[in-house]
């Protein structure tokens, strides 16, 4: 191969990410290679910092670059109201739409004996506590519409429904 | 929005890459947040090592990490044979073809004259000066098959011809 071994590093790193084709690797190797050298650096302190500074929430476990994210920060959300998702992402989905006014509960997963995820990996334990300590009202459970997610959903109501909760 | 700040930012810096829309530049973003942090920096410094380590080959304007590319270096390539490209990504193609053994001369685009691009900017002098003191006996021209590379083609052939030099 006739590339410079620094650039043949590049598009190898880039070609780890998902839906990064080695043609794409290439093509955003390339892009880099010829933009201002302060916008690589941006890019790659971006990466460095959001990798650095973001980490979880310690109520719901979303994104938060403090011990506690913006939403459960926010005096104006209902905390008696809990939203039990499975990715950040939904989160973020959620949260685009607008509607809801409670509090979320990221799991991180789903239910998955077969990939060792049980009720410990997924932090139920945690929010099982929160429930109760908290008083939560209402646990709306937003799992994925697949096996797992339903599994998931089904074993957290069958736990959290003793607690006195409501569960939609 | 309810994303922490610094993911906010890298969403941003990755959505400036080409191809990369906004869905696209959260999906890779949140991959990012969920990997070892050993892959992140990894990543994070091959984009700035190439950028800071690949310059341009003095001879040809081919990428290279020392003075002269590794196909400039290469004692086995027939230097009496230049094959013009507008662009380092041609070089890379032809290479993988595996057939060509001369070297190469990279303009880094095309005449156009609406866009300010003039024979300077192409390095065109240089590669004459190159023409002539290295007795190049064949100048092949691989510019792109559109108005600009044809109309650049057509300029080269005029200059290198009267320089005795078979142009192909």
């Amino acid at each position: 191969m006739s590339f410079p071994s620094a650039l043949e590093k590049l598009v190898k790193a880039l070609g780890k990410l998902p839906g990064i084709g080695p043609k794409t690797a290439m093509r955003l190797a390339f892009f880099l290679l010829f933009s201002p050298k302060e916008e690589v650096s941006h890019l790659a302190k971006a990466m460095l910092e959001a990798k650095e500074r973001v980490g979880r929430c310690s109520r719901c476990g979303y994104l938060a670059e403090d011990s506690l994210c913006a939403i459960c920060q926010d005096p104006k959300r209902d905390r008696s109201l809990l939203c039990v998702v499975q990715d950040p992402r939904d989160v973020a989905v959620l949260e685009k739409a607008g509607a809801y006014k409670g509090t979320y509960f990221v799991l991180h997963g789903a239910l998955s004996p077969i990939e060792g995820i049980g009720p410990e990996e997924l932090h139920i334990p945690r929010l099982l506590k929160l429930i109760e300590e908290e008083k939560i009202k209402e646990l709306i459970v937003a799992t994925n519409p697949n096996v797992e997610g339903d599994a998931t959903a089904l074993y957290l109501s069958r736990q959290a429904k003793p607690l006195g909760v409501k569960v939609t």
